[in-house]
């Protein structure tokens, strides 16, 4: 078969990728550049005069690539091609699938929400027709969710399925979370959250500094987990809490929707690895027993996770 | 148009009723009769015989009927026609859809869990197409729940989706719930719970019972609503408890699913009715803002919920 070609943008908080990639999942050309969060239109113009560059680079026309996939950073209205809020910048209510469209001259430009672009790269290209029914979950700065049932993007009534990272796991006492609300498993599970208990133990306990310092590792959720593998104590105690965390978020998710699997990725989950087992068997506390045994497993897409999504999302949606 | 029938079958846990409805939702001829738990080949037989003679009374034979519906107390594998577990009895992993089928000679039986027929019940004779997304509640001796996604029943990878009841709404000090596991939904706002908390109130307040018996209420939920109704700070503050957790739940419900509406039936719903302006509020403090607006709204089948869905069940499978 002819391999045939597709555009991709993953515009993030920070940095923005381009591509040009195949269908099966390659990526050919790439580049990555800051996101202008301070004009919107300035930046879209960018990343299509890039796109236009990576495909003369990779000698194909726009024209001619069977579509392109864009990640917007915030909350879209799917069906209206909408980007409802970015909460990094103040994007709101931008007409971004039009937008592109008339940029591009093309009318197979679809934008998604970035964790549900990943939701389908696992399908395409990751743990693939394993599971028809899975939530796929991001640990970093943030944690978002998107829910894919039956095979297909569950979006809810106000695009809003899938806000795992504010379902509350303690009432006791909460800690606030980014939203202004308290309980989250965001304030409690998230890479930013583990950070702060790190720093919380840096106080508390200057012995966990120098360990730290003494393999050079951050003293953020990165270096703490490297800290953990290697057995730390408090390393390990500021990682069973997050386990503790995420179970209790984990269980009403299999008590409600009862998926096959809980797919993690983000950047906390290479840390997460070694909790796995810790983050099922306290499942069992929380949830009914007879679904307790559901799958929680690593993403299959890696760290390109989210450009790959990109590909899925034009797949899905031609 | 001509009228067309179907035979109901709604198996409870202490009662059965057999009906002869249209598919108006008309209820033609009905009878109640006690469950036999302890033989349920004698208790089915039984339902098909009493069938047939509602079947006589009608001038209408069960050949002749559109198609059979039966609601089972228990947990349901749909697809393969298997009750897997009723709480109440020794009842487990029994093909109850191929018993009746042969018992009745009658392709067109369909068997799923009460709760699950009440939430198509709604779609097809209570709020109708109101809503496309929506979790059916039933708050009675217990807390069970149906998903309704893109207008179909949502059954999760173990037939388990919708176990609202179970969803933790406390960790510190958590009750002990009947599922073994403590902190759930079910254990605070459940008939049962409520009761409990009923109990509880008039060890420590002998006045509450003087009060209660005044009015002849009875000592439950039920007279507890009743007192509530007319502003006593007891019971008011009891059924506000009861609130606060379902707060808890719904909103659990509210940040991964995103529904349109939370539906609720069951024995505890009249009592409720004085408190979704409550429930409303405090979902605000743990739903995402933009969501929390999720209509809570009481179901429109009345007392004969079950009974009514097993209709529905018909005409949604035909």
């Amino acid at each position: 078969m002819k391999q045939e070609y597709i555009g991709s943008l993953d515009i993030g908080g920070t940095k923005t990728i381009a591509a040009i990639c195949g269908t099966d999942g390659t990526i050919y050309e790439k580049m990555q550049f800051p996101t202008n969060r301070m004009d919107y239109v300035a930046h879209f113009t960018n990343c299509c005069a890039i796109l236009h560059k990576l495909g003369e680079k990779k000698r194909i026309t726009i024209e001619s690539l069977l579509g392109v996939g864009i990640n917007m950073p915030g909350m879209m209205d799917y069906s209206r091609g909408l980007l409802l809020h970015a909460p990094f910048a103040s994007w709101k209510d931008l007409p971004v699938r039009d937008f592109f469209r008339n940029l591009l001259k093309k009318d197979t430009v679809f934008i998604d929400n970035d964790v549900k672009s990943c939701a389908l790269g696992e399908k395409y290209f990751g743990l693939k027709n394993k599971y028809k029914d899975y939530i796929w979950v991001t640990i970093s700065t943030g944690i978002g969710a998107a829910l894919v049932l039956d095979g297909k993007i569950y979006r809810g009534n106000n695009n809003l399925a899938g806000e795992l990272g504010h379902i509350k796991v303690e009432f006791n006492n909460p800690r606030i979370c980014t939203c202004g609300k308290k309980g989250c498993l965001e304030a409690y599970a998230s890479g930013t959250a583990i950070t702060k208990s790190v720093l919380q133990a840096i106080e508390k306990n200057p012995s966990f500094i120098q360990k730290l310092d003494a393999k050079a590792y951050s003293h953020d959720a990165k270096g703490c987990g490297e800290l953990a593998a290697e057995g730390d104590r408090i390393a390990l105690g500021i990682y069973s809490d997050a386990a503790e965390y995420m179970a209790r978020g984990f269980a009403s998710v299999i008590n409600l929707i009862n998926p096959q699997a809980i797919i993690l990725g983000g950047g906390v989950v290479n840390s997460i690895d070694l909790f796995l087992p810790e983050i099922q068997k306290r499942i069992k506390n929380y949830a009914v027993d007879q679904a307790s045994e559901t799958e929680i497993v690593k993403t299959r897409l890696g760290y390109e996770a989210a450009l790959i999504g990109t590909i899925a999302l034009v797949l899905e949606n031609l």
